[in-house]
């Protein structure tokens, strides 16, 4: 017999749990801040562009007792545990289950570059409910829990439609948008590689309105953190206004999904259906690695924050290449 | 008659300015957190990618202000009024001048993304001499004075090749290194235009390394915060490797000009000569508006800081095409 959920309990635990991993990747930074110098030390995996560190693994194992201690029943995905192992199934279902990055961003991380965070995620019924981003050098600590709001720094309500209105989207969109993207691991130079794919998608989004045979975006900026995942909890504060991203895995997406779609954010699939203008968007599947975020969005006189959304994945779908990651081995 | 030069205190005057300057950003940032809701409001300037807000014009207003009190007869060059100007001349000559950016990453601030700073530079001699770069919301304040080191937070000494020495630069660079780039404001759809030259140039570094005829770099990461003058700072800090740009003013790299070459790091220019191999590496003149960053690095057995350095910009000068970045009106 299954015991009944408490998700205020649940809630205040998984904050605690993400300030408590956040203080311990600040304490290991630290540590490599000699009194005489600030350096660092890095340790190469076997793929060139993935680094771990000692760290990562003392924070998804901290975490992961923790999490058995007050709830033994409940599942644990974590990014260092699955990454090691061969399966790529996807494992979120209708029970409990946490889903935890320890350390989202590694490799600045290790530069001591500020782009880095610990996550933690708690699904229930399939779907994220709580969610926790802790980004400690940053100063901000990202909270949300289905039904209750999203939060920054637990004092400070995140954007949402009506409370009061964020501002809406542009409407040349993506003109004037701040897009945020990644360039990947995905290095190949064959013609349809996931490189060159998003290549000519970045330049089509960046491109004047008059160019690319009528794809030009004319973005108002491209950002790159180093982060799918930072740029995800960007674009639910409002910093970013989308996001478009291939590959990431549950735990780079479950905890942000959740505070966008709290906050009033839209969150879709990136690959572009065969009829952009007018194909239904729905929400993006969990475990399908593939991502367009737009951020929420203040109601206008003529449209409301959805129709506003819509229009910009319309826009976007109608710029970008298809890409591919497929979960290999699932 | 000229009065004597006290280093000491024009030095101590510029941290205590980038101090007061930075509190002031955050404190117009923090008036826009609403206590319901997180949101920010931006003004459009005539360039569709740029953006002002009343807070830049106050800042520089407060700097100048302080200036003029202080140092009377010592010369300003200020983002705002320079640019609200006419001309483009390079107004640094052998006087003390400050050479200021009262918001550098302003569309950043105004989208409460936390990558935006204040700058302070004093140049002397024509040369960079004290530089102070404050970024309130990233709680690092960054201060140089020709001499007198690099430091962070006013605590902890950036990277020195021997002090500790900070780790080499990667034998096979630029694979393995964070290489950090702008999109920039220039999106002619043209073949020619700074727009393609970066792609082309973005694309070899990014591509593996049997892939673009032999050009590929197959760097780590790429990172673009849309802010050039940060993505220096954190070539300076040895969070990024190296940092490749055209289109920069005096106000965006001198105080980081000056903080990157006390601490050891490289600066040169972006334009690859034409035999890149061989040519010489002189230092980037300010003003040129075109400049490849290599950080600090600690010697080796059989390398120095300074021919590993040597080293990564000719690699990377045979992998980036020629930007056109010519001062208008100048």
């Amino acid at each position: 017999m299954t015991e009944p959920l408490d998700l205020d309990a649940v809630y205040s635990f998984a904050v605690q749990l993400g300030k408590d991993a956040g203080s311990m990747l600040l304490n290991a930074a630290q540590a490599r801040y000699g009194s005489s110098g600030y350096h660092y030390s890095i340790e190469q995996k076997t793929s060139e562009v993935d680094i771990v560190t000692q760290t990562d693994q003392d924070v998804e194992a901290f975490i992961k007792h923790q999490i058995a201690m007050e709830f033994p029943s409940h599942r644990f995905i974590g990014e260092e545990t699955y990454s090691r192992g061969t399966s790529r199934a996807y494992l979120i279902d209708h029970e409990p289950t946490w889903v935890i990055d320890p350390l989202d961003g590694t490799v600045n991380y290790t530069h001591l570059f500020p782009i880095f965070c610990v996550s933690v995620a708690f699904c229930f019924n399939g779907k994220p409910t709580i969610g926790v981003i802790y980004a400690p050098l940053l100063h901000q600590l990202l909270s949300v829990c289905h039904g209750r709001g999203a939060w920054l720094n637990e004092n400070t309500r995140l954007l949402l439609a009506n409370n009061p209105a964020p501002p809406p989207l542009p409407a040349d969109a993506p003109k004037d948008c701040i897009f945020s993207c990644e360039w990947g691991e995905d290095r190949s130079d064959q013609p349809d590689s996931n490189l060159h794919c998003k290549i000519a998608s970045f330049v089509n989004m960046a491109a004047e309105t008059s160019g690319r045979e009528g794809k030009g975006g004319m973005v108002h900026g491209i950002r790159s953190l180093g982060s799918a995942a930072m740029d995800l909890a960007y674009c639910a504060m409002g910093a970013f206004d989308l996001w478009w991203e291939g590959g990431c895995w549950e735990w780079d997406v479950a905890a942000r999904i959740c505070l966008l779609q709290e906050a009033g954010g839209l969150v879709t699939t990136a690959n572009p259906p065969n009829d952009p203008s007018i194909a239904p968007i729905e929400d993006a599947k969990l475990g399908s690695r593939l991502y367009l975020a737009i951020r929420p969005a203040g109601d206008t006189v003529t449209e409301t924050e959805r129709q506003q959304q819509e229009r910009v994945v319309r826009q976007v779908w109608g710029r970008v290449q298809q890409l591919d990651y497929a979960r290999p081995g699932a």
